[in-house]
């Protein structure tokens, strides 16, 4: 997120518009977060929430593609692999990941990326100084956004990743697929302990719900371990707040939202430079 | 639209929208003015643009009607009359001009009405104390616009109406319609003339384009005589420039949609006492 003060928004007739696609939609804070993006850019942009239930999504989408200042959009829960099919020009990176978060228009074609797990990384790069090459990573989870994070920790460099899902099989065809695309990186299906591992990355939604506790029972942090968590509401989960009080360095899904804003801001309207 | 100052906008996860669907949509107002006024009242609520091609038109319906929190719509040229099938719940103003302009969600249904007549009188009576009872009317055109002018002009309670197209079978029908609506009000068809008229209102696109004369060949005015004009761009069209020169009492199309913009916000978001 850029550190701009705060412009204040406008619309007028020629306002380009991102909408935000989730169900549900109260909680999403692209609208305000890449809103504030586009003015600080002096972009004439919004990014609106954009709420539509499961059943209705195909024919939500096929209204998008048919409004002329519907400029792209962002997708987040439930859709982010659903949406794949109304993106017919996905990056390579959205290739390997079989999710998207982020779609423009271009002509008559729309072009996505997925950037969790580069918010993921950024975070961890900018606000920590971490560095990833020979590093030993835990992912938990093989989601949309744990595909994606292991996916940018592979291209940051990590000498190995370990993947625990508790869907065994699915943990199994994630490290096969990521193994066969990133070979310098070594991907193996693990438990969710902390030992041996210098960064460990909670990409479940376990830490959301009341009363939730760790995704794993992880006891006493080494507090060389950096732990991160996708979580954005509570910001500090369980498992931060056990790392937190072990000593560790540790990452927010929020920290991971805001350097993801940016990004966002500059792929929905490029500039010249990359156009 | 309220004097009251600019507050600045902004947008979250919970922001109720409001597009304004129309082809060409660059010069619509109502996003700014719209957005402001529920800004105003502390709603969190904006106007959006919503471009749209006429093969489009349905399409784009149904993703909007799909999406939670479209609350509603302001519907401007050309689809006043094509919105008609989406609004299943018509004001009787609306049923009596064929023609909608605004819509609100209510639980499972769309109500709709049209407002545009409303403007032009509530403009002339907040601007110029222009006082409806006994006065006598003409109208060039009676397209949507036109219609529901003559439908407002006859329900303040002007003596007679004069209604001038250059299609007279059109005319005609909606002299007859509007006669049985409003019985108080005599409605003819007429020459498009000043003598006999309190009031001239002109209702169709004649003086928006590069070159344009007036609507109809008006020599010099009796400086009583009111005139009026829709067209928003340019704001003194030559009829209006003509009427001024002669001393006339004049009122704009931006006065009637600033008249619109307030009574467009308070039914889009209607406060308690008339839910």
């Amino acid at each position: 997120m850029s550190n701009a003060p705060h412009k204040p928004l406008s619309v007028d007739g020629n306002t380009k518009l991102f909408p935000v696609l989730g169900d549900p939609i109260g909680q999403v804070k692209s609208p305000a977060g890449i809103s504030s993006e586009f003015s600080a850019k002096g972009q004439n942009a919004l990014c609106i929430p954009w709420h539509v239930k499961p059943a209705d999504f195909d024919a939500v989408m096929q209204g998008l593609k048919a409004t002329q200042n519907c400029a792209g959009y962002i997708v987040t829960v439930p859709y982010k692999l659903r949406v794949l099919r109304h993106v017919n020009k996905p990056s390579p990176r959205v290739q390997r990941i079989g999710a998207v978060n982020i779609v423009r228009r271009e002509g008559d074609n729309w072009v996505g990326d997925m950037l969790d797990g580069v918010g993921c990384t950024n975070a961890l790069r900018n606000n920590l100084g971490f560095d990833f090459k020979g590093k030993r990573a835990l992912v938990i989870g093989t989601g949309g956004a744990g595909s994606a994070i292991i996916d940018s920790i592979a291209e940051a460099g990590a000498a190995s990743i370990t993947i625990f899902d508790l869907d065994t099989a699915k943990a199994n065809e994630v490290a096969t697929r990521f193994g066969k695309a990133h070979t310098g990186c070594k991907i193996t299906v693990g438990a969710a302990v902390a030992e041996g591992h210098d960064l460990i990355v909670n990409a479940t939604p376990c830490g959301m719900g009341e009363g939730d506790g760790m995704p794993a029972p992880f006891g006493r942090l080494d507090p060389k371990v950096v732990v991160a968590d996708v979580i954005t509401k509570p910001e500090i989960t369980p498992l931060l707040a056990h790392a937190k009080a072990c000593g560790c360095k540790i990452s927010t899904g929020i920290q991971m939202y805001q350097a993801q804003a940016a990004m966002i801001a500059d792929y929905l309207i490029p500039g010249k430079s990359d156009v």
